[in-house]
């Protein structure tokens, strides 16, 4: 058995499914060759923090080799895949082919506009680092622009921040952008008051975090409330234009809107050949493989999967990436192992909470049955994200600047990068030079 | 008088010159209107460790508002400034113009390719954050793309580094990225040695960093060259193409070619109709300011000016930028409390130093006739920028990013963002497999 080749398991994405299915190879025979567009794993639960200047990219992320430097059977490649072979077991990247024995493909989930394109340009999402810095890009502008606007409609226009989807991204994203106008920032500006910013929270369903407890969704809601963000149930978003945007009749003039709705699997799944459900995700067997090709597992994001005990649906959550990947991982080396071959048991799903921040000292978490919110479910909101975040340093890192913000309200985080235009008004600053004046002659 | 228009001293560029401008008339009778493009300062001499990974773009920058949020008497206005109408006393923006009793002219300089605008996207510069994440992200990837070049040489030119230019910049650039192949990414890779990696750094003078005393140019090629970097002194780069560059007839192909030679001040000084030097810069009288033009300040890399002292040119370092917009705002400030107008003192550069760093343990630094090199150098350079660096939290940061570099040699800021694209070739994943077949066979 030591003359046979090694087998070759093909990991396509460094996400938490891809980085698990991975990690569960350690040590053994076979060969792993993770594939991954990015150089780096990103703890996605943190990306919003990102996106409201909160943390840094780096903070949050680290670079695929080096999760993975120790692992010696493991080489990490950096390309994109554009299709699969199920027929030939060979994945097609730029350059050529990569055969496997195993495939583990867990190419995770991008924003769907269910069929809106324009609106993508209008109303960015939260999927990749690209994404936060454009989101914190966007926020920051805005105040700055807000500044020099000449008219109060233009000016209200551009204090106002939608936020389309009411899931634990969605919330997240809505309190902390409420913070950073109404704490972070007053002091900064001279002729806006950015304690007047609006923020809009927009969620089709009768209730926020649809997958939580009816008991804590009241609670975020409330918590969202008292922070001064307005919260509209049962609202379908009908359009989305430059202007604004349309709930059915009414129309918003709203110049920030950030997307946080829908989301579809990675576009790799359609090249399976496989049905698919309606998100795009591949409906996979008991074993998460693909009917017909027991060699091909479906991880994260892109897996359409079922907890084999209850039937539910598994979330796409982080816990649902990594013991989806683990799983496959860990069936993958039980059958290189067994000279026979093994039986494969069905996954479960152990659902080990969900929890969302909404601000300081509140968030509202579950765990089996119990619930927490306020300063505890904030508490360990933070602890367990602490945890699960790759890399000692990062650990510091985000430690130590959750300590700033939460001591002094700081984000420092505050840099608008890329291209920036804005045309200012001119009067505004004059308006600004005689009230400075006013106020130097009534000393 | 307290019935009189306050004067308006409007400060173009939020860097070490426009800032120490702003904060010198803090508490005076004058409204200050700061403009800059950029809605945060950029601490310059640290650039080169985004550049390489050691620090986030958030750890060496601020957001300018939240520097001069406790300053009543100054607003910040993010917009480009256009051009400067000397005559109507005004500076246009985009959306208008603004009047000005006093103008600080900082608009710093950019890189200058001496006519070569075809160098510019193959050799990129280093003055910004954007300019410092695009440096990173072609390091980081030349290693990425080495990792699957089909043919030796082709390796080799991926793997091999050339720095324009011997000063502080290409010094620093030099030593990282040596750093980086040799200590931080050899365990990360399986097919590559990054130890191979050649990093060579040219000059044009007859030695390194010109500015400093010769014992201490020798001194800094030494320590460079003890760490593996080429150092090519009198050498002209005639010509740089996608493919390499040309010392005369000599050809070299290299992949990754970084900008560190030339810099020339900001367009904004062609603007003004008065005398430039052959960089672009503003020849400035005695007391900074334009020939004719008493109300006209020029401050920073902007500025041709000398120092009354010694009659020698002051240099282009942050130290100059300080003291020339410190002293500007100084003048403002006296002329403007005083009725009858004060007797301007020319301007004296006080020399407080000049330091760059080559690698752990190894820095050159001069103050006044002391000359400092290895560990101390080393360590005296890192308390100097600790101590200029604005802002508490990011000295903390920074402090605790060094640490971590020095103990176990990590750049964790490996972040390539953006667009990326690798064409892999395939045998190599082939090879590698077969590589980890024998290894596992043979134990």
């Amino acid at each position: 058995m030591g003359e046979a080749r090694a087998p070759h398991v093909v990991v396509v994405g460094g996400g938490f499914a891809g980085l698990a299915a991975a990690r569960a190879l350690d040590g053994s025979r076979a060969v792993v060759t993770l594939i991954d567009r990015r150089n780096h794993h990103v703890f996605q639960p943190l990306l919003y923090q990102v996106a409201t200047a909160a943390l840094s990219p780096a903070d949050i992320s680290a670079p695929i080799r080096a999760v993975l430097r120790k692992q010696d059977n493991c080489q990490v490649v950096m390309a994109e895949v554009l299709a699969v072979d199920l027929q030939a077991k060979q994945i097609h990247v730029d350059g050529g082919h990569i055969s496997y024995d195993y495939l583990v493909l867990a190419a995770g989930a991008t924003h769907s506009y269910f069929g809106h394109d324009a609106w993508t340009k209008i109303a960015p999402g939260l999927k990749s680092l690209e994404d936060a810095t454009e989101m914190r890009r966007r926020i920051l502008l805005a105040f700055e622009s807000a500044e020099y606007e000449g008219s109060d409609a233009a000016r209200r226009a551009a204090l106002t921040f939608a936020v389309v989807g009411g899931g634990p991204t969605g919330v997240e994203l809505a309190g902390a952008i409420m913070e950073i106008a109404g704490q972070t920032i007053p002091r900064d500006f001279k002729h806006i008051d950015t304690r007047t910013t609006r923020v809009i929270l927009f969620e089709g369903a009768d209730r926020l975090l649809p997958p939580f407890p009816p008991d804590l969704s009241e609670r975020a809601k409330r918590d969202l409330e008292s922070m001064g963000v307005e919260v509209r149930l049962n609202a379908q978003v009908t359009d989305i234009t430059t202007e604004g945007l349309s709930i059915g009749d009414e129309f918003l003039p709203v110049r920030n809107i950030f997307w946080a709705a829908g989301v579809k699997a990675s576009e790799l799944g359609r090249s399976l050949g496989v049905p698919l459900d309606r998100a795009g995700r591949v409906i996979v067997g008991p074993d998460l493989s693909v009917p017909g090709r027991p060699e091909v597992f479906i991880a994260g994001d892109m897996a359409a999967a079922k907890s084999a005990d209850t039937g539910a649906a598994v979330p796409g959550v982080a816990q649902g990436g990594l013991q989806m990947g683990a799983y496959a991982g860990r069936i993958i080396r039980a059958e290189i192992d067994s000279a026979n071959g093994v039986a494969r048991e069905p996954f479960i799903y152990r659902d080990k909470g969900t929890m969302a921040v909404i601000g300081k000292a509140k968030a509202v978490a579950q765990i089996g049955s119990w619930h927490f919110t306020g300063f505890f479910g904030w508490f360990l909101w933070g602890a367990v994200h602490i945890l699960f975040l790759i890399g000692f340093r990062n650990r510091l890192q985000v430690i130590f600047s959750w300590f700033w913000t939460w001591l002094i309200n700081a984000r420092d985080a505050r840099l608008i990068t890329g291209a920036a235009k804005i045309r200012i008004e001119v009067p505004r600053t004059h308006h600004f030079a005689d009230r400075a004046h006013r106020s130097n002659s009534e000393n």
